[in-house]
């Protein structure tokens, strides 16, 4: 069953090794751990529903609980606390867009709030309730999840705005087809969520982001219904899909979403290569996707990326194996950076592209690794969310931000993202910090940067901490020229940094967009958009 | 020099051979030349300039008639008869970003309406003023027409908006740099023009189209500067980049354009092959761009334009030996197509491209010929707008019209759009209708329909046959789900088909976008939304 109050099924874990545990502990020290809340002290804070009956709301305490926080780690300590402040008045579970459309209409008459709920599985504040006068409903598109048309001449499919990702793929699978969007929330995100927050997936490099495969669909507005036709390009005035993607629930509610699919592969292999430090690590990156090498997916770690990784993964001998074999390719122990890299496609296709991407890495003076390690990629993909779980057991934190710059900052603001979250840390503590490059582009490459800390005697302070990391990090990124965020979206937790990308005369024009639509202010208010 | 009543430089001509004229005289009759009006006799008709001084503002006649119309059909039918109509009150040629902002400033304090201008390569009425009360000034990007910044490591190059299509590449090709931004309209066309209208370029399916390739820039509004810094990618709300192209100068002046570009490529081939009818060519085409075969573009000619191309061509010699040699290789005469394709980039990418393209083709039944064809194509690819005078000469008017639908859509939406044309011929009369695929994307298809038809006795008759046809099959195009552009753009022409891919929520969500920029209405009125 999924947990109340962290990430997954409970039945997944990602216990710390031994071994994981001394590596952390030489860098942070002992952690803390705090004392969690159970379900039932937080059901008794759950306060009554100001909302008037509907059938298809639920307003169980337990409900609200589950809907109330993402999965960002300031939602993580408020369920970990059993402190969540606020929580929905209720959760609506809609069959269909029409009744998607009566509840828009019912959330008007009764002067309700409504927040629109995919998977729920934000790191930035997109589906909280904040405190105030009026009710707020949440709008689970949990029911919205089935494929119900597939154009296999024109390779678009249509499905529920609440389709989850590994359902997504099975229902495709099913008919030879695939999506290929596989952000790290996949098991649990949305292809609504992903359209609303205009997110990014681990093979974007052969997929495209959602922007280039979301192809149309229906919108549910205060003010009507938005009618997205599927047409490849026109060059027909601005285009409304990129008003929708990206919008955070703030313009309506996306209840059927379209997108371009592809025949599922004839083969898809991922490696792992090394290379002997950061700088030429970041410039094979850059040449691979400059020179258009066709893979499907680069994942570039940082030195202490790459050390965190092998330690916490555990595979002991195959690391010690590794180290050995590097060793006897002449390349230094200590500043060595990860390459994992993956071809997709018929036979010729992976043939062709793994080529040219030895080729490129040889030069870059990397040595490439059998394909042991790039299956251990494969199988724990989707589990590096489950890692906050072991880490908290041993009274640590973890938190993750990311962005996009230009290529010619790229190294700069790896640099300023890292030193700020060190900085500030907090009297007497230090932050273990790494990064990796995992969205290239041939204009620059996207930033992802993890940092484990101890938390404090208490969820306040440790709360503390991370905000002080958090800001310290946001402010480095946006004086490097980079995105608030690159595929994680803006929500409540980023907005006071977009001013940085909009500029106050673009952010004029995206409040007047929301109002456009939802002149009451009625939808998801103070995300993206600071009130 | 540049011709006030017709396409490109005077010294550039393209007449109809002998046996191309006998070839439409045998489909359409003997043509009917009209007299065109000389420019002394147009500049007679130049109105007084309502005007104030301006230093920056030119007002003279002969400015005013060059600024005064596009390039469609109905604009050249004016240019042709003399009878304008409306003229610019004058044409500003500002040097900076500065000065348009100036310029704005001096438009709203004089009470006087603004039309951002490129190239005035328009083919829908993009750039048309309109009669009315208030003064109108045309504002020339021209001289802001230079390469200032090129970041190599990101290849992003930065321009005046005013810098047309062989301008910007030989900027980049100085230094080692491509854009690969090719419209038909290149020669003549501008940076700033391609992204207000959302312009693709003929090797798109390499380089994209212009919304892949606009990175960022600035845009002069009525209510303060636009800034749009340059990002790879971002998950941060709506993209403003989107809001700006097709914005067909309604939201403001677009001064300086951000572009992504390419190293040069080290080799660029274009070959043509013949398959044996329409269907299979289609179905080839969908297959190359579903399988992503790495061409730089393609193009399917239906079996009217295979043969018209090949006898307007008028290499009789090649054509014939080309007709001996298709039927040795069993292809019938009369249903045959033409697909041009090229490759482009390092020798082993072309290799590799060339090679699954020419085994595609064999597997559709197609076959391949020489490169002479593709060399043709090459040399000849900017030539056809220059085709106009040509027919024009014979007493028989060309016009095109675009759009584009899914792949399921494609053959049915070719159909129809050339059967709307030649019922709609006016009486007795009929049209050479052909088409040609020339965008393809995995989704569908642009679908490109020329139809040349002979002008009727005077002016007044030819453009009522023009609108007759234009206006069937824009019904048509909406009616079977197309975009009412895939690459023109809107403009004057397009807008009242608009709502078709719009629909009245999204159309006044653009209205709303267009009175947040310019709440005065000033800019370009009647352009891309009507009033």
């Amino acid at each position: 069953m999924r947990r109340w109050n962290g990430w997954g099924d409970s039945a997944n874990d990602y216990p710390l090794k031994p071994a994981g545990a001394a590596f952390l502990e030489a860098r942070l020290g002992a952690g803390q751990r705090l004392a969690d809340a159970d379900l039932d002290q937080v059901l008794a804070s759950v306060p009554a529903s100001r909302l008037a009956h509907h059938p298809l709301v639920d307003t169980a305490p337990e409900t609200r609980v589950r809907h109330a926080r993402g999965q960002s780690l300031a939602d993580w300590l408020a369920m970990r606390s059993g402190d969540f402040g606020v929580f929905p008045d209720g959760v609506a579970f809609p069959e269909s867009g029409e009744q998607v459309r009566e509840l828009l209409d019912w959330c008007r008459d009764q002067d309700v709030l409504l927040i629109p709920y995919g998977g729920g599985t934000s790191v930035a504040g997109h589906i909280n309730p904040r405190a105030g006068d009026r009710p707020v409903l949440t709008l689970s598109l949990a029911r919205l999840d089935r494929l119900t048309d597939l154009d296999e001449a024109s390779q678009v499919a249509t499905f529920g705005a609440g389709t989850p990702g590994p359902s997504v793929e099975r229902q495709l699978a099913e008919r030879g087809y695939r999506l290929g969007h596989y952000p790290q929330s996949w098991e649990l995100s949305t292809l609504g969520g992903w359209v609303a927050s205009r997110s990014s997936g681990q093979q974007s490099l052969r997929y495209g982001r959602i922007e280039q495969l979301f192809a149309g669909g229906r919108v549910e507005t205060p003010t009507g219904t938005l009618t997205l036709p599927t047409i490849p390009a026109s060059s027909a005035g601005p285009d409304l899909r990129e008003m929708v993607m990206g919008s955070e629930g703030r313009l309506g509610v996306i209840t059927e979403v379209k997108v371009r699919v592809s025949p599922l592969p004839e083969e898809e292999q991922f490696h792992v290569a090394f290379l002997p430090d950061w700088d030429s690590a970041v410039l094979l990156a850059r040449r691979l996707v400059q020179a258009r090498v066709p893979l499907s997916m680069v994942r570039v770690s940082n030195a202490e990326e790459t050390r965190t990784q092998l330690t916490l993964a555990g595979h002991e001998r195959l690391v010690a194996a590794l180290e050995r074999y590097l060793a006897l390719r002449g390349q230094p122990r200590g500043r060595k950076c990860m390459l994992t890299f993956g071809v997709t496609g018929d036979k010729a296709h992976c043939r062709h592209a793994l080529g040219e991407a030895r080729r490129a890495i040889r030069a870059a003076g990397g040595v490439t690794t059998g394909r042991a390690l790039g299956r251990k990629w494969e199988e724990a993909r989707f589990r590096s969310p489950y890692l906050r779980h072991g880490l908290w057991e041993r009274g640590y934190a973890v938190d993750t931000l990311e962005t996009c710059v230009d290529w010619g900052r790229v190294p700069q603001t790896v640099a300023a993202i890292e030193q700020a979250i060190r900085d500030h840390a907090g009297d007497g503590e230090t932050a273990h910090v790494f990064t990796h490059l995992s969205h290239l582009y041939a204009q620059g490459s996207s930033i992802y940067t993890t940092y484990v800390f101890r938390c404090s005697s208490d969820y306040q302070g440790t709360r503390q901490r991370w905000w002080a990391m958090k800001r310290a990090a946001s402010d480095a990124i946006v004086a490097n020229g980079g995105t608030i965020s690159h595929q994680h979206g803006v929500g409540r937790d980023h907005a006071p940094w977009l001013v940085h990308e909009k500029g106050e005369r673009g952010l004029a024009a995206l409040r007047d967009l929301v109002t456009h639509f939802d002149p009451q202010g009625r939808l998801n208010p103070g995300c993206l958009l600071e009130d």
